[in-house]
């Protein structure tokens, strides 16, 4: 009678103390405007990962190699953003001081957030690089500060100049990308510039942080906003593969929604990118 | 070329000036707990209200013949509480001093908090009349004092004992139930005595509340937090035909959420109700 | 190898010639004006019959003891309604020379229409029972006088005053009450008067014909104009047992909209009901 | 960092030791013969059990009093029967051996049959007492012994005449029936005759099986085989809130099918009425 | 109190007098023959307007630059087809005499009929540029003359020979290509010629009609008739763009059905294209 | 009234004896150990089938040109696999003896191995052929060795080294690609090498078998196992046309798992292959 009622990510079984990398969920959505749904992603994730293999005929490696300790998911209070944003700093944090790599899967992409502002306490010479179709670089959204929307911006506030990498973005307001022009490294569309950005956070400290709607919503309909013109899943793969030589020192995947996915593509994707994303650490 | 692209609960044609009545939207779910989406509710509601009569068969009377005037949305910011609870008082507030009475439709039960507090100010004798599944008496909900699961506990803030008639609530914590022992006049499960609720309730000014979860979830499948055990259509229809003979200074209907009623079913059910409830005012 | 690929509703496997019951579907909904797809509607009933039983507890008899012949579904134009029912007006004669009860599984409610012009000519004194939410009794609907919202009305042109019984109407424009007060014999919201309707109509030719609204959409969410505060299906299906002493010589179910039926509860219903309908000719 | 990933239904938080019933999820769905998913049930219905509270106002008590372990699920193999049954014989056994209540949680319905078998072994007098629309009495389905349709005549091998109660039949061969009438004790098509059923039980020991489609489609639509014309929520609870009095030694739950539930009311509804069946043994 | 209930699509907020581009609704799809519910994409257009940005990162250029007015829909009759395509060509009359340029979104295909017929008449020497999945140059279908799939064939009645050009066509009758060989320019399965068709309609005035489903159905699912080895929505982005330097004088967009959109990404890439499309005007 | 319900895939309308190919389903998936529901693949292509041309502008060729007859679907026992097969095997060694080219639908992907059983009687030297997402090469599957994780290595069993050919695969344990070094022709990822494929097959007969998760879940979520990073269907598509000088002699499609298909797409882009599969034999 010593089986217990454990769910985790298909295998991530070890336990905290022997684990380099530590898996959490952050299921927080109350700053999104338009198509809520993202706190229940790493839930569906975990469930959905059954039906992927551990091993990556990509890498030739598989998660049971891997030492991946999953924490489940942080409790969060809805409608009070501030005290949702420290319990995430909090547990990201606590890693960080163990020595382990924190692996976040949202949740709105505002939790990225309250995850940067603990790892670039480590590491000041922190970069992020960053996969979404919106620029995410508003300074309010509605007079809120704290948003799906400005998210990158606070991000700014804290790194300042240079050291935002922003890649796919094919959605914001004019001043947004205006923004970029001065501030950040933005390379719209596509990923066509992977290879230069690589080059350019070789031997930095990077804060990986995909925003999953930087998939086309042919692959990705289950998102709060959809926005058609995305790469491909073979593209956002290939690329995450080729990160493989970088220093990872944190990072997350954002914006499922599942209510949106009836067809539980867009989980299946999330699930197959995450192992893959967990073996290049 | 003078057509407009005007979309209004269905009937709802008057001005403002002319209007006895004023229905708004106040399209806010951000403390939802569970499912949420009661955001979109009064949208799909305007629009599915083409699928049904202005007129009513059972009160041989018709929407033309009612002033509504037909606000639209509140546009309210996501992830902070405070601001749009502030919207929705402030809307309602010069509704009451404009001499017109308020229609609300949520969005998330909250809401209702955010109109009392300005209706009380007027009726400083204000009863309120609320049909709904749960309690809503905790005084707290993960640390949130203002939450849809404390709601009717901030009422009380205001109203005091005695004032808050509760009725068809089916769940709850038990500390709630005690609560209610004390302080408000709760009839649980059903609607049997409502008879005794209306005479106690005569010739006070009633602020009329419906969570529309007070329903079966065989009828109305479409709210965050379907609770077994409702009352039927009939029921429900049939009560409110009943409060024709009393004060309603202003009401409301919330917890309708779209994204889970893939039917229609519930929004329709909403929409019928609201023509009914505009009717009797 | 003899093995053919028919697809038929259960039970319902006799020759043409042997069958005393036809049973065929009318796959139109042109004139529908809110959510189309009864066109839909034959096809599923077929399909998901068999998920029941032939045999009926509630009759203890068995499909296989009535000698049905399912002719498939006629093949409508969209978009030109003459023509359309024409191609209904047909087969109905046909079948009715033939000295056999047509069954037709609609479509939407216009269908009836196409069906009756034909069965008053071999029964002059024909006798109409609806079942419905709806009235049906405008003249015209947007300038059309051929119309789902009209089709009781045509029939009205036919047979004239005290005729057309309506039963379970909850729903039309308050000129189409007062039409009925003066011209049909209308019994509103539920069944409770069918046994005084069921005397009145002893020994009369009667044209049956059951708009599936009629239903509550708790039980019944896949039609085009769900309309709350139907009947439940007991009492439905009790009615349909009580009409096995009436001389129906022909009848219909009409509406259903499986893509609104996503459960598939409603087709279902139809399913089972069709079944004792076919078990009480 | 001691938090673990572990999911139970909500409340049954305590350790097998200390437990007086166990629950436990048998996820087998292969004879389903129409609309598979059962398999799905019990992972649904621990998920969604977050959305009910532990306290039930109906009984004034709490899951937090009733010491249940939750042991989660059985991992089944499909396509192979046999041994499936056999997972499930074994994991009841050992826990009456420990003295504790088995309550299961399906699947589809043959899984009763294999409970069933062990808990006669402990208890030789065992009556069965069934809920269900369906009389699932057939010898065979399809040339398969051990089927769905055939769970209650496996069932009845073991019992023998008399000691089988059916209640809320409303499907089935015509053999069935005849079956019924000769072996067991059935109550056609609602629960009325259930004071009578409950006084001839009193003092033996009582095996009790919820097939949950004796519910109506309008409220549990996601299920295998739909069935119209069955009771309401409120009367099946108020069933279960009589069976308190009776010894029972060991119950389940079937054919909750999650795919066929896209609005979730029916998984809803599991969960409630899961809570008030554990706070009743 | 001066807020009105005014919905329009996303930015486009400019009276009539001052517009150059009046977009209008034309929700009509009664002969489709397959899947119907395109009449609702013009009003699900406007709704999930609000999920994208009014200005566009490909052109550099925002809808508040561009003056649109917003009409809304039209009011058309279901059923009956002549009176629908009536009011669409006078509609289209009234714009063009103003000087403005018309932008209608379907509705089925066969609207672009009725709005070509009145095109043609101010500008004689009209070309056709059509972007779909199907020829459409059927003589009749069913016995109609009037329908989806004989659209381009009664433009043809209008323009002759040489004047329609056809791109990404991949599904029809052999007699339709056929046709096309004769009196069409067609270029089949894909836009790979668009630089030389672009170059043979230099100078002419075009009608453009987008029949939405010349997309591959993973990226527009929610179509009629989804029918798979179409272009990406890149490809169909990139040849918007290139039409800039064309002279449109009048667009379409059709054939989108909501109600198999459950994803609600189609209605997205609508929102998305339609933004491009009123920027190059 | 010589009218028949008879339901076949779209202008596959010969007889038997005329018939050189042979198409029919498998409605079988109790090994399916995921989302179940392919045994309802093959009634949900015909039925869909009608969305379709007869005619491929690809080809240039017609069904009603190709001699086909369409067997319907087989009645398979759900819940004993080996019953199951075994009516698959004597289907298929029917149709061979009588010298026609079965063509079967899935069904799971196990149904292959029932046929390739037979096949390889008639032709002892078989080829097969396999598109497929995952390697099925398991020697057991929990504890089954016929299970659809297990069909190719089953099919290995009777084949010996050398004669599969794998293609497209992106998924299983590190030992069925260790498995497959030694003993298949295994081709990752993508269909690059088929030119090379195609020309060792030369002049060999050959078994195909397109298991559809080979497509991208983006254009085909209706499946059990969705698997990102597949082919999109241009690419599968033209794969398929380049087989035709193949000597098939004898096919099958499988794993389309309707329930999962809300949008209609996968099922519709089955249609479309399957027509083309049919016109190339």
């Amino acid at each position: 009678m010593l089986k217990m009622n454990i769910e985790t990510f298909i295998g991530c079984t070890h336990t905290y103390n022997i684990a380099d990398i530590v898996l959490f969920g952050a299921p927080f959505d109350s700053t999104t405007s338009y198509r809520p749904g993202a706190r229940f992603a790493s839930r569906a994730i975990r469930a959905e990962s059954y039906g992927i293999e551990t091993y990556s005929p990509y890498l030739d490696r598989s998660l049971e190699d891997q030492k991946v300790y999953d924490y489940g998911d942080l409790e969060l209070p809805f409608g009070n953003t501030e005290l949702a944003l420290d319990g995430i700093s909090d547990l990201t944090s606590r890693i960080l001081e163990d020595g382990k790599v924190p692996v976040m899967v949202g949740g709105e992409h505002l939790v990225t957030y309250a995850a940067v502002r603990e790892v670039i306490k480590k590491y000041p010479d922190l970069h992020i690089l960053q996969f979404d179709a919106h620029a995410d670089l508003r300074d309010d959204y509605l007079g809120n500060r704290l948003s799906h929307a400005t998210v990158m911006r606070r991000c700014w506030d804290l790194t300042g100049d240079g050291r935002i990498f922003q890649m796919g973005i094919r959605s914001g307001e004019r001043t947004e990308f205006e923004f970029a022009d001065r501030h950040t490294l933005m390379h719209k569309f596509n990923l066509q510039n992977l290879d230069t950005v690589i080059s350019q956070l070789g031997g930095k400290p990077v804060y990986l942080t995909i925003d999953m709607d930087v998939l086309d919503p042919s692959i990705f309909p289950g998102t709060g906003t959809p926005e058609a013109g995305g790469i491909d899943f073979i593209s956002l793969h290939s690329a995450v593969l080729k990160l493989s030589g970088l220093n990872i020192v944190a990072c997350d995947m954002t914006e499922l929604s599942p209510p949106y996915d009836q067809s539980g593509v867009s989980t299946a994707v999330c699930c197959k990118l995450l192992r893959e994303l967990l073996l290049i650490l």
